[in-house]
This record gives C-alpha cells, structure tokens and sequence, in this order.
C-alpha cells in the first residue's frame, strides 16, 4: 500500500507548482481587495485533497508529467473552496473558523463572501477553457465538472443536507446525499485526471469507479472521526448513527480496498493506492 | 428602426421555445424542493432581454431559425437569473420582491437561495457543454461566458457596487463598474449568438461592439429612468448625477445609434437594431 512518507514525498513534489497554477488563476479579476478576498479562502491550509487525485489519476494512466492536469486540479480546488466559503455563511453552517483562520464574511462580510464563491465557482469554468487541452478534451471536462458541480450533484447534495429533502432517515437517503455534497466532485476529480491524460474509456471508468468508492470511505471515514471526537447524539445524520462505529469502519475500509482495486489495471497506480489508504488511516 | 410592434412579435413568435429550453435545462436536479426553488425566479415575469438578444445576435449573422442559439439563450438567462437571486438576499441588496413577487430568501430561506443560485450558475455551463454544436464552438462559449460573468466581469461589477473597489466618484470608475456588473454578460450575449452561428471573427467583432454599446446604453437608460421616478440625491452613484439628465439621456441614444451602426453589415440585423432601440425608447 505504500508508507505515509510515499505520500508525503509525492505531494511535496508537487505543491509549488499546484500553488502557483492556483495563483495564476486570479490573473484579471478587480478590484483589487476583491480580489484579495478570493486568494484568501484558496491559500489557507487546504489539504488539497481534490487537485491531488487528480494529479494522481492523471499519473495513474500514464500522465507523466504534472503539467498538463494542473488546470483540472486548480478547478476542482477552486469549486471545492467556493463550497466551503458558501457553506460557512451564517444563513447555512455559520462557522466563524475553517482551518485555524477567520472565515471570508468574518474578515471581509457576507455579501463579498456570497461574491467569492460566485467569482471561484465562474474562474474554475473559465480555467478549464483556458486549458492546454484539445477542443473536445475541455469539453469533456467542463461537462463532467458542471454535472458533479450542480444542482443534480454537489449543490443537490447541500440542499439535501439543509433539509430540502425532507428528514435524512435511512442508510439510501444518507448516501444520496454524500454522493451528491462530497462524492460527485472526488468522482469529478478522478475522472478529470483521467481526460488530462487523453485516457480511453475503460481507464476512464476505472478511475470513475476509483473515485466513487474513496468518496464513500472518505465520508463513512469522516463520521467515524467525528463520532470519536464527540459521543453526543446531537448533530446531522450520520453513518455511525445508522450503522454504529464498528461496521462504519468496516464499511470505510472495504471500500478503500475496492476503491484500489479498481485501479489495478491501471499502469502507475501507487498514489491512488496511497490517498485511498489516506482517507481511511485517519479513522485507525 | 423598425415598430415597436414588429420586435413584439419577433419576441412572441420565439418566447415558447425558449420557455420550453429552459424547463428542459433543470432534468436531473434534485431534491424536488430544491427543483421547485431553482425555477421559481427562472419563470418570473422577466424580460428575457439576455436570451432574445442571443436569438437576434443569431439571426443576424444567418442563423435561420433559433433552435441552435436556444443553449447559449438559456445559459445567459440561467447566468442573470442567479446574479439577481444573490443580489436580492440580505446581505447584499436586501430586497423583498423582484417582478411583483416574493424573493427566493422569502419564500423559501436564505441558505436555499445562496445554493439556488450556485445551482442556476452551474446549469448554464452545463447547458453549454451539452450543446448540440462541435467541441470548439461549445468551448468557445464556455470561455466567453466564464469570462464575461465571472470574477474579472459580472462578479467583480458587482464587487465594485457593494464598495469593494472604493468610492465610485468618477465617470471612469462608474463605467468600468456597469461594464462589470451589466454590459459583460450583455455583450456575450450578442457574442454567444454569433458563436451559435458559428460567424466568422468580423462578424464576432462587430456583435461584440454591438453588445458593448447596447451595454453601456442599457445602464444610461435606467439611470434616466431612475432619475425620473426620484428625484433625491440618495442612491447609488449613477450617470445621471455625474452628468445630467439631458447629457444621459443624450448619450443613451448616440450609443444605440452606435450599436445599429456596428452590425450595419450584418445581413439580417434588423431584430438587433429593435433591441438596442428598445433600451432607449423607454427613456423618451
């Protein structure tokens, strides 16, 4: 499965120049301190989860230089971040911190951090358009990104979770809704990784099946992490709620394996092997 | 220039087929709460100035009929709809009714309007990636409507408006805030007409100009408007104040003239030339 110090290496080859491809992004947007408003939820200690599986499936079909996934990588932490800055407004989860740090509409106010999300949601379209891909290429990745995106994905699953749906009581409902808030985009990840390489359809589907199931674990593994860290009751539905600790664990590391194993015919798998093992060591 | 009784036509004759796009644009979303609550402000009495300048862009330049332009017609329209979901909420312009009806954070809340228009957002570039043109056509729209409403556009006008750029006290800074906020996705959408044409680039250029002109038209003609209906000096900065009325409304109409006079070439301009009349006419 690879050491944590694998991984570690690996990302730490590739920060400055997921960084600096995150930074370029900006280039053109005004005023100026809106400008500073939209930098300031990008570079503020993110895991850069996404843009690494990414960078990752792009490498696992043969993609052998960074390169030419960066664009996919600095949309898929662009739509990722506009869905924490909106998720964090007082009118949705009203968190005053994210990662140690004041949120946007605590530094700035809630009408800039409404625009911050609408501008990072827009740039990582333009991103993709402005990438160094063929025609068709950039098509296919703006499709697949607006479909995880939207209101039949990631932002269904955020009205599913702010109760739009009804009650979230059984185990289908739950998972629906972590397909659509956290799955659809880690999907999306994978799968655009998949088209920087130019792959074929079979490793595109490989990498289709991939993210799914490290999506799930990355969900039931979250839960577990949280059911450790507080014993109430209280709080959203959860798997450990549904499932209990034990089998959420289970669950979460079955479908890391699965996750793995639907990568193995896949010519340079080691770090998706080592980030699906990623999600679920947390919860060891 | 054309009665104002053949645009009313030319209007009616494609309003049902625009309709029945943008209803198609929402398959898929979920849950049926949240469906619900993305099409509330999408059929709500609007103008559908957007869409129909699309529809006439398209004409101009040879389209036929409006079927191949209806993609970017509903893009733009799902782009201004969700602008002005956010611009209603609280935080930003406060406002209770839009078109005689309740706002979005009226009937439902203000967590599902924020995520309506993140929703609607995202729905336009997934309309535009499905659209039935080639790859290089669809990218090619993709990249001027990321650009024109995102966050060196659309988003950063709107920035500007709630002060982010600093008092707006000169006429450069108030043009440069509506070029933002209004004429950006404006002049896409003569641009994405063209594109659904597939216009050779003269033709592109002299729809951009058009849709600039129109633009800066369209904000003259509200500022008079404005001016009419109240006579205050509260209120945002407007032309009005820093020019005088008659001096507005005078620039108005040079710039619809220079608009008509832009797409003069184009073969079938007439519904063109109905449209940038009809943003002046309602300042006589």
């Amino acid at each position: 499965m690879g050491s944590p110090g694998s991984l570690e290496q690996w990302i730490a080859a590739r920060a400055a120049s997921l960084d600096a491809a995150l930074a370029a992004a900006f280039a053109g947007c005004w005023p100026a301190r809106f400008d500073e408003a939209l930098q300031y939820p990008v570079f503020g200690g993110g895991k850069r989860v996404r843009p690494l599986l990414v960078l990752a499936a792009h490498e696992a079909v043969g993609g052998l230089e960074p390169g030419p996934a960066l664009a996919a990588a600095v949309a898929v932490e662009l739509v990722h971040t506009y869905s924490l800055v909106h998720d964090d407004l007082p009118c949705m989860d009203d968190d005053d911190v994210r990662r140690g740090r004041p949120t946007v509409h605590k530094v700035y106010d809630e009408g800039t951090a409404v625009l911050v999300g609408d501008g990072l949601l827009t740039l990582a379209f333009q991103v993709l358009a402005d990438a160094a891909h063929p025609a068709d290429t950039r098509i296919a990745m703006v499709s697949e990104l607006a479909r995880a995106a939207g209101p039949a994905g990631m932002v269904a699953g955020q009205a599913a979770d702010v109760g739009l749906g009804g009650p979230v009581t059984t185990l289908d409902a739950l998972q629906r809704l972590h397909a659509g808030k956290t799955g659809a985009l880690l999907t999306a990840s994978a799968v655009l990784g998949g088209l920087s390489a130019h792959a074929p359809p079979a490793h595109l589907e490989a990498l289709r099946a991939y993210g799914r199931a490290v999506g799930m674990a990355f969900q039931l593994a979250d839960d577990v992490l949280d059911a450790e860290q507080d014993s109430g009751d209280d709080g959203p539905p959860s798997y450990v709620k549904l499932l209990g600790v034990d089998e959420t664990r289970r669950r979460a590391h079955a479908l890391a394996d699965e996750a793995i194993s639907a990568v193995s015919g896949l010519p340079h798998a080691d770090p998706l092997r080592w980030l699906a093992a990623f999600t679920v060591h947390r919860t060891v």
